[in-house]
């Protein structure tokens, strides 16, 4: 039944992706356009479906953060409107010519940037998720078929209703926005397999989902995600500037994959940093986890199990290591981390290139704080989420990492000898 | 059992990989060449361990085609050779700074090329592929898993043995290049699932090969080789050149996934360009499969069934249909071809321009063969593959897309506010 829904609606998104994928950046600007003034107007109809998912949650127990990302109010509708209007300023990579060469043959080479074509998004109970995958995926050019948590089903209903309706007055193609309504854990798993119709799946979410699509795709995947990130205080530090960068990039928003989750500090400046700064984290809320050497710093604090140094924690903890040298803080990373974001804090010339070359992560740092990695940070304008493999894209992924490119080729009747 | 060899053999290559990925280009040259001199000097060996599986291949009854992938000789082990030496010529894409930009608050954002890490390459009967991969996976900073066929497995454990000590004499870390020595299946599925200790998997073989492989991996894979190709011959069309370029794609070299496998024909100029073609086709060997109208105008012509239109016969045989416009054929194409290369003849710089945009495929061509979508051809130096995904790398794979990026940020105390 499941596959049935999805082969269906998969093949309507292919034959959409293929007139979307010619169509001009004023085109589809001018559907986001249209996407964003239908949201605004459609307000009520969107808060009433969304009540009545937030009630069947209250129902059901959903803890209270859950309840807040799935909660929707006039203002957060306006800000999914307001991110379609910043994507439709947003440059199109799509048709841009990334290189072009003359072969001795004489044939000529270039290189074309060009949409994915379908692409599927799975997703948790946040609502805006539908608004801006759908923008962001029409803007390169692809079609997507979205499938969110069972929690938001009657928003995402009315939602990806509306945004459909709008994006094809708009000009898009019928099939280029659809949802996936199945609830059943079984429709995932049909997605994975549709292989030739769906091009590449996004997984959007915690660890769990990630692991359920990475585990069970044959369609291409890329992995988004989960942080473990550390921030690595050398000896060389200018203190004042590490105890700001550790405050951020904890404290800051730790609910969030780019914040820090473990903080290693070098042994020649451990009495001269630890106390102060782990005295200040308390003051901020901040549970403290440490080895040996930062309890004999601060005895309140608890005391970190082996578990403690591979949990991305998503909240107001923090692990604490002592470390005797930037090589023991570089093989700490290389074992616990996820590849995702790592900083260090040093004065040191050569240590910075050291720690930039060596540190295997989508985004390493000096003297910044690991919440940068983001696609609004970096520039992009945009950001579908951040890659933790290292295929494809790596980091934060704007619209270019949403298209891929083809070669074409322009003869004169060439043939190989 | 093979999954504890694997695993302790991608635990060794992702240890290699973390020094492997600071070695300069010299390095890695230095080492290439090492693991030249040595096969030509241990050419013996290798023949006496080559006897050994074509002997075996014999009395399996191998086909002579697959006898002759697997049989080596001195001028091949000479070629192998001077590939390794041709990679140690060609530019280095680790460590490229792709791009550098600063944004308002100061930190200065980087994209910088790096190695994948481990690949693992999962092949067939040829051992010339574990020499090639090898080196290509070398130079590009990566520790590589060879997994090759069980018919070449003597060859197999002699080349690697003799290119990974002369490796590791050249400067690279031991545990760089390693063969799977278990020719069991099994050994196959427990390397698709090592996410973690191998980064990128990528299979090189036939159709069947490649199926296993992206059904059984949850380690990031690159599909590589079917190739159902077409080339398009307009009502538009040079009709000298078109022949040129349907006897050079279809003959050149019919084994290969870039050979044409169905040829299209506008039904304004079938009656003029298809009864010559075909009998010279025909003259060359050539097995013709066509539509009616084919037919019509070729009476020995057999019957094209639906299933031809699917086929990559990789061989001396070809399918001709009749199409009544462009768009037919660029229909027929969407919906048989496999998104590797199309070709169209044509003098009409509107369709021209159309066909570029409008067909899905890693290579398409006006006006020249599809035979050139190579990594030689197009100038890359060498080829690990020709994926025909959209994810990562599309079309041949040179240096470059065995590599990929990183960001590094240089920061002077920059927080998130």
């Amino acid at each position: 039944m499941f596959e049935q829904e999805i082969r269906s609606k998969a093949e309507k998104a292919g034959r959409a992706a293929r007139t979307l994928a010619g169509l001009s950046a004023g085109e589809k600007n001018g559907a986001l356009m249209h996407m964003a003034e239908a949201l605004v107007r459609e307000t009520p109809a969107i808060l009433e479906a969304n009540r009545a998912d937030v009630q069947a949650g209250l129902e059901k127990g959903l803890s209270k953060a859950l309840i807040d990302r799935l909660l929707l109010t006039p203002e957060r509708i306006l800000d999914m409107a307001q991110g379609l209007k910043e994507v439709a300023g947003l440059p199109d990579p799509v048709g841009e010519v990334e290189s072009m060469w003359v072969r001795p043959n004489g044939i000529q080479v270039g290189r074309v940037r060009v949409p994915l074509g379908v692409i599927g998004i799975i997703y948790e109970a946040r609502p805006n998720v539908t608004v801006d995958a759908a923008g962001l995926c029409i803007k390169a050019g692809n079609a997507v078929l979205l499938r969110g948590g069972s929690e938001a089903i009657n928003s995402n209903k009315v939602i990806t209703g509306i945004i459909a309706e709008a994006s094809v007055k708009g000009g898009v193609p019928e099939g280029a926005v659809q949802l996936v309504e199945s609830t059943d854990r079984a429709a995932v798993y049909a997605m994975l397999k549709m292989n030739g119709l769906i091009d590449v799946v996004i997984p959007r979410g915690g660890a769990g989902l990630i692991r359920t699509v990475i585990e069970n795709a044959t369609v291409p995947v890329i992995e988004t995600g989960v942080g473990n990130c550390h921030v690595y205080v050398d000896d060389s530090a200018d203190l004042e500037m590490a105890a700001k960068i550790v405050i951020n990039a904890k404290c800051q928003r730790p609910g969030v994959c780019n914040a820090m989750e473990t903080l290693l500090v070098h042994s020649g400046v451990a009495d001269r940093f630890l106390p102060g700064i782990l005295e200040k984290l308390r003051e901020l809320g901040v549970e403290v986890r440490g080895d040996q050497r930062v309890r004999a710093l601060a005895g309140w604090v608890k005391e970190a199990v082996e578990e403690d140094w591979a949990t991305e924690y998503l909240d107001l903890i923090l692990a604490v290591k002592v470390v005797d040298s930037p090589d023991e803080a570089m093989d700490h990373i290389h074992r616990f981390g996820t590849k995702h974001s790592e900083a260090i804090v040093t004065r040191d010339y050569d240590l910075a290139r050291r720690f930039l070359k060596e540190v295997d992560a989508a985004a390493v740092y000096v003297n910044a704080s690991t919440r940068f990695t983001d696609g609004y940070q970096f520039g992009f304008g945009a950001e579908i989420g951040i890659s933790t493999q290292k295929l494809h894209a790596r980091g934060p992924m704007g619209l270019k990492e949403l298209t891929t490119y083809k070669y074409v080729i322009y003869g004169s009747g060439q043939v190989r000898t």
